[in-house]
């Protein structure tokens, strides 16, 4: 099996109520590759870096076993900077400042060596650029997307064009409400899984989040972290332990994709205890599995007579 | 064993984005006394109501069984009257006329007969009124309250000095946070245990509930209802149905109260499904049971080797 990730790689300097970090590396597609690196055997990078991408960022990847054929290094200029600064209840965050650099004018190319990927990540970028992906691989077996609601405002036909090749959508509730125009969430998943992805999966971050398939749904909790250190970047590692579940174990039955939601959600309760992705460094198989035996104790309904 | 309900017993005139009713039997002791009837064997309601009030409401609560000694009949004026229009969203509504009525002199009197109830439960009224209900009881087992943020901002210190004699306090997620003045949920869960209610729960709407016991949190999810059609009394309906089921079952466990908040939940499904109570009327139990399930099967996790 191979995990082919697209998304961006980038620095991000984050202000949080409880600290600061002017440069940490970060970008969607670093983030799913880092989560899910705990359960796929390969991982297949696809993204651009510029010519401050630094080797010990570099050195990382790749000693989680990420394969960085695809990540192209533009010495044209700089990598993709992001600096915001979030709120005291940490659910709302400003940009600060954007600098696209060498991101502006990214086009995604997946190596021959990537083309059989069996399952694919599409990280958060243009739409459009999603679709050039699923242009370019060989009828892999499961397809995950994330968006925005940038997107869904400014690129609203290539993203519904996109998501007709998507088998899961992967977005939060205010995303869902504003694509479906519908503010009921049950609702507005069937309206979001008619545009084409069979299985939708809603973010409700400190609420846990929501498995829509075809005859079922799924709700998950959410962590109960009292203490948030950096929300950056939970999203995407949602996403990559969520895929890296599905690729290690190969199964794509709704009790194991059940499992899936978990393993995202552990692997997004850990990425927000630290800064940008400094826990998902190093985490321990047992830490995992105890976070998701963690969750099953939480939601634990007992049976009745 | 007995439960003894007091609270508010009114008339509501209501608004939806799907209909409309000018006067439906309504208040927080009707909706506890109801939602609980379908599990305890004996239930007590202490109110009042005015010279309006109709006996085929009078005749709706007795076939529940629920006994009326304790609702004072005040000839002198007329029952308490709400009237409200939500929104859109459901999630908000408009107070459009508030008659207190004979409701604004309300003093419960608890009589001889329920002074030994087993379970309390005060629904929202004044805190210093639920205050002299507790004063008036003989050791209750287990005390479940009630409040609202308009008793948190004017009357804090009687709500607190009441606090003290409560086991289980129920109030949303905005009324945690602004009692204990703290955004995030875990640890305005710890603030407001510190208060004096061994344990907390907080309903989260459309995302479910959590319960707070000494060494645990549950997380129950939210029944996808796809048609809301009349927000009201879910609360008190939530309370009514957990309320009942302990008495029913006579269990303080932590995992009998995990199920205890899933009948809540239950309850509270089936009341947003018609106007006012109307759905409280004639629920079969296996409906109820049923219900119970499809809330397990909603957030089962599977285990992992």
């Amino acid at each position: 099996m191979s995990l082919l990730v697209v998304g961006s790689v980038a620095y991000d300097g984050i202000e949080t109520p409880f600290g600061k970090t002017d440069r940490i590396l970060g970008g969607s597609a670093t983030y799913i590759s880092l989560a899910s690196s705990y359960f796929a055997k390969q991982i297949n990078l696809v993204g651009v870096v510029g010519n401050d991408f630094a080797d010990e960022d570099i050195d990382l990847l790749k000693s989680k076993d990420i394969d960085l054929e695809g990540l192209q290094i533009d010495k044209s200029g700089k990598t993709f900077f992001w600096k915001g600064k979030y709120h005291y209840d940490l659910n709302n965050r400003d940009t600060l400042d954007t600098q696209l650099n060498v991101f502006e004018h990214f086009n995604p190319v997946i190596p021959d060596s990537y083309k059989d990927a069996r399952y694919v990540a599409l990280g958060n970028i243009e739409p459009s650029l999603q679709g050039r992906v699923l242009e370019q691989v060989n009828k892999p077996d499961f397809v995950v997307m994330d968006t925005m609601n940038l997107w869904i405002e400014i690129t609203p036909d290539a993203l519904k064009e996109t998501l007709k090749g998507v088998d899961l959508l992967v977005i939060n509730d205010s995303e869902a409400r504003e694509l479906a125009e519908e503010p009921n969430l049950i609702k507005a998943a069937d309206i979001v899984r008619a545009m084409g992805p069979k299985m939708l999966i809603i973010k409700k971050g400190e609420h846990g989040a929501l498995l829509f398939t075809k005859n079922e749904i799924f709700s998950a909790p959410a962590y109960p972290v009292i203490d948030i250190f950096d929300p950056t970047g939970a999203g995407d590692s949602f996403l990559g332990g969520l895929l890296g579940w599905v690729d290690y174990t190969n199964d794509l039955s709704t009790d194991n994709l059940r499992k899936a939601v978990i393993f995202g959600s552990v692997m997004a309760s850990f990425c927000v205890e630290k800064f940008g992705p400094e826990r998902l460094k190093n985490l321990t198989e047992k830490e995992i599995y105890d976070r998701y035996r963690e969750f099953r104790s939480l939601s634990r309904i007992p049976e009745v007579d």
